[in-house]
């Protein structure tokens, strides 16, 4: 893969609150609040008529919503008919594929300033059709009618790696309690609550229904519990993400054009796109992620930097196992090494190297399509300064990557992003 | 919008067989069949190491197979694994919107040789869930559920330019004629028959099965009877494209690496995409579509060519109505006088701009995420005087131009191909 014909820049960046908005709000709302977020963003303030073209990421509103054709739908709800809308797919890296496709957009001359659209409504429909809906996201043919859903393909992935590396269910544990105590401190997280939070509010609770009252010694000891049931052995409830609504928004700028919006514009100088089998029984490994290995190579190669020089990430933490791979997939730690580096604080947000600062899927939500595009928000937000609460890192923020996954690893998008 | 940073030629396409393939081929026999005519259409052939990315075009193996993330899957078939392969959607603009990203990708100095994939299998599932799955590029959240259907919002555009134009079903009916008669030379068509045949046919039936023998004086005496019923008037059957399953493959490719690959490269000099409200009453009139307003525009002022300059044109029909459409909309007549040009025979392939000579998404079939790729193939066909059987225009094609639509026209993709 070659450079960037001409450099790209992050000029802006919004999101709606995620949570479970249906009936309240739908597709065309939380887009419109995540639009309207990220024009505030924007430092010198950014018009419809600025945009000339809107690049929307969204998993499959088909089956949600039975709303196909979204690239035209979100375009005409923020003033930008009858300006390009393509939608991009790849299931729940659908929006870093957006992203990336506007990198590429922007660098190609042809585009000056692109949205990125980052859209799903996944409460709409009942539970087990959100899951019955994101198994399109795994293998047709064989997978989905042997009745494998994700929290299985993930669970057979964990499995392995505490197989080969002898990992441990606590070292999934505490990358869901790093998670949680991001996410309390995000305004825009679904969930704002730490495990700990959590696990005393299940005590009160109890209390004063006058029930028993459980006794749990940590979180670790509450998530070892029943308290937290197996959804997919080893991987229990505290350890996949959430079913979310959500919309996210970024606006991508040519050199010339993001003097105009800001002074201070973040640079994008690596991308990559990496793809693999979807059925896990076509990959050569179940403890690796090969697309996450392609995309991370190319986006390292492009920008000059190594995975050392990433002083925070934004990694796609479907379930927390996922999060182990991405740290070892991404070249951060050797594979088998990442867990014993979570329970040592690196990656949280006063670590060496912080990972997820917003909550990560875990706890911020992931509306699957929305979710790659609400990674960069929390990147400009942290290379800004500009992160809600007590969540902004204490060091100036000058590199940054966001790691976005479709399906059990069958698509990766990696992105870095500096000042 | 702005100029491509570096020229981007065609060096090779191909196509499966259109038609009604379940259950003998379904998307990855379609694709692999795609691929491999596309390969042997490379002068001095290609291989997948060659290749650096795959751009999937699909609108909805969601709603017809339950198989979203359709990029990875395609990528993986043709030893593409572990490459970047991004899903592109905007119905049945799909594959055009994967060529534009594909131009935009190679011009952008990321991509060196891109294989486009357009693919659809439409005939797994009953007709009433096609045309349900279809009305997803409709808006759902007024059209949908108020029984709108492609057949029907055409209908009303149809009426509209009836009102307004004097346009006549006759002249619906010769469009269709002239496409039939393109398909039947097309070995790749699925309906390989003129309407005289069909007419013939049906003659030559009720005789041998002893039935009242009925008499038409001619085509149009035939589309005007009960044996071409109404779909939703003014439209009948013969109005309207196909149920098809298909796939396309065209490659994209800089000029450095163009010439290894072919001494006649075809360079790709413009490309344009627009946009419109999806519901027909957000709109300012249904006689024109401001998506294909739009695409043109842009491709004309990167190609620095006009309307006039355009020797052959494949154009979106999935109606016939819609062929009318884009043949004013795309600047070739003035608003309400294309229909004449029909009637004189200017876009028969021995006319004075030949449009459809594949047979277009009326005989040759309209699998509809294939159908923007599958344009692309006939124009590379003919530009390289490779047309199948008599369907070769006579002159040399220096200059052409596709026309892919979504929706009721939603989405509009326009590309501009030149020797």
């Amino acid at each position: 893969m070659g450079k960037l014909a001409r450099k790209v820049a992050m000029i802006g960046a919004g999101m709606s609150k995620f949570g479970q908005h249906f009936p309240v709000k739908r597709n065309p709302d939380l887009w419109v609040d995540a639009w309207i977020d990220a024009v505030k963003s924007v430092d010198n303030g950014i018009e419809a008529k600025d945009v000339d073209a809107c690049y929307v990421g969204n998993f499959t509103a088909d089956l949600f919503n039975h709303q196909g054709h979204l690239g035209p739908n979100m375009a005409n709800l923020v003033g930008l008919t009858p300006k390009p809308a393509p939608r991009f797919e790849g299931a729940c890296a659908s929006s870093g594929i957006a992203l990336r496709q506007a990198i590429l957009g922007i660098a190609s001359g042809v585009h000056e300033l692109i949205a990125v659209c980052g859209i799903e409504t996944m409460s709409e429909v009942p539970t087990t059709m959100v899951t019955d809906a994101l198994a399109a996201a795994a293998d047709a043919t064989y997978e989905y009618p042997a009745g494998a859903t994700f929290p299985g393909l993930y669970a057979a992935v964990a499995s392995a790696h505490f197989h080969k590396y002898g990992t441990k269910p606590e070292d999934l544990m505490r990358v869901g309690i790093k998670n949680h105590e991001n996410g309390k401190e995000n305004p825009f997280a679904q969930m704002q609550q730490s495990i700990k939070d959590i696990m005393e509010s299940k005590i009160k609770r109890a209390e004063s229904q006058g029930q028993q009252v459980p006794y749990w010694k940590d979180e670790i000891d509450f998530l070892s519990s029943s308290a937290n049931p197996y959804i997919a052995s080893p991987l229990r409830l505290f350890d996949c993400s959430l079913i979310t609504d959500g919309g996210a928004c970024v606006f991508l700028a040519s050199e010339e054009l993001a003097r105009k919006f800001t002074d201070t514009p973040l640079w994008i100088t690596g991308t990559g796109q990496g793809s693999a089998a979807l059925s896990l029984h076509d990959r050569d490994t179940l403890t690796s992620f090969i697309a996450t290995k392609e995309a991370s190579k190319q986006a390292y190669s492009m920008s000059g930097l190594g995975p050392k020089d990433m002083q925070i990430a934004e990694v796609h933490d479907c379930f927390t196992i996922a999060e182990i791979l991405a740290m070892e997939d991404l070249g951060f730690y050797e594979k088998g090494k990442a867990a014993e580096a979570v329970k040592n604080g690196e990656s949280r947000r006063d670590g060496v190297r912080p990972i997820n600062t917003s909550g990560g899927l875990k706890s911020k939500g992931h509306p699957v399509g929305a979710t790659g595009a609400a990674q960069a928000v929390e990147i400009f937000k942290q290379m800004r300064g500009r992160a809600e609460r007590n969540r902004q890192v204490k060091f100036d923020v000058e590199r940054a990557l966001t790691h976005n996954l479709g399906g059990s690893g069958g698509t990766c998008v990696v992105t870095i992003y500096q000042k």
